[in-house]
């Protein structure tokens, strides 16, 4: 997997993670990541900003590494863990989102997230730089199918909160105190019918302007501050 | 000002606002974006795709508008105005997160948005798409210097609130319930010194990870929701 970036290459670089590869433009000059990159002895390739554009598009800024594909969790392993909250990701597209959602839950102390494998952003260079390096301290748990996962979580004594416009009540007005699994929706379409079927409470984020929905990252945040306001 | 995106077009082909020429990859064929764009009579340029991702780079969905560049409020007469919760930045510098800071401002009901003139992200083509058609109900007030800026709300009678990891206070014990300036910090310095020593309260998101910093766009959307929590 190819990522990129000043913070995230110091981010691996500091901590001695596997890199196969550096990639740098032409006339790289950051001191600090150079002498990182020595001290790794790794495998140093210069590109132009042209190759270096088309190997990682946004702000690259000229720097990209080489490093393992992120491997996830599997569902039977998070089930094993304590954790008494979670996040379930229901088909998320933007890696922004994705990436702020990740430094969110690390910042707030949530362990694991859970994302369907199919239809749904992965863990690419975009994620890796809005995340800035919290994702070793997160689990993203990686399942097949969101709705049997639900019906899984639950069995194991989840109770399961999505966010939704119609048929949903105040998110200040739920009880978070057990065992919570919280749904985050689609950024255009929301969380699906049959996750929302299957969710055990539906909140609602009161909106006073035209628009009617939030930023899924902006969403995410409020709901993740709302369970842990009355736990830690 | 060049605007990208599907989204983005149609919000505004649909609100007829002043559009100068539109801008269409070779092969365009969203039927709905034609006949809007039919409907408003309007210039058209066929560009190939090379030419137009280096118009606007990222997500242009293969549509560019090029409208007129986006008009700023004067603080004085954001001053005139009875707003009792107004949200300021410092040196944003992420154009997705200011996007995102307008949409989650226009959902909260709050009208105006304060923002220095230099060494800051402006309305540009990510902004218009993050904040996906939310902009025409937000006032953007642009102001030469943040610090004086402060003092002339504060002389009209705003309590003014940053948000600080230091000598601060956990965000849920301040009191929110007179006219409050919220004060969002730049994405990697947080609000600079001048700024937090001028605050009347600094806030605190705990955190319980490695990290100790949020996503600017998701901070601010917890500081907001808090701020309008006891209000509404």
């Amino acid at each position: 997997m190819l990522v990129m970036g000043r913070n995230v290459a110091i981010d691996l670089l500091k901590k001695n993670k596997k890199v196969r590869k550096v990639i740098i433009q032409e006339g790289f000059d950051d001191k600090n990541i150079i002498s990182l990159v020595e001290k790794n002895n790794l495998v140093v390739e210069t590109k132009s900003k042209r190759e270096i554009d088309n190997l990682c598009p946004g702000v690259n800024q000229g720097i990209i590494l080489d490093i393992p594909d992120y491997k996830y969790m599997e569902l039977n392993d998070f089930l094993n863990t304590e954790d008494d909250f979670v996040v379930l990701l229901d088909h998320l597209e933007d890696p922004h989102n994705l990436g702020a959602i990740i430094r969110t839950c690390e910042a707030a102390g949530v362990k694991s997230i859970i994302l369907p494998r199919d239809r749904q952003v992965q863990v690419n260079a975009t994620v890796m730089k809005t995340s800035v390096g919290t994702l070793d301290n997160v689990n993203l748990v990686s399942v097949s199918n969101l709705v049997n996962t639900i019906e899984r979580l639950k069995e194991a004594g989840y109770w399961v909160v999505g966010t939704a416009l119609e048929n949903s009540i105040d998110y200040r007005e739920i009880d978070y105190s057990g065992k919570i699994a919280l749904v985050i929706g689609n950024e255009g379409k929301g969380i699906s019918e049959l996750v929302a079927k299957k969710c055990d409470f539906l909140a609602k984020i009161p909106m006073y302007g035209e628009t009617n929905s939030l930023n899924a990252s902006v969403a995410a945040g409020i709901m993740i501050y709302e369970v842990i306001r009355n736990r830690k």
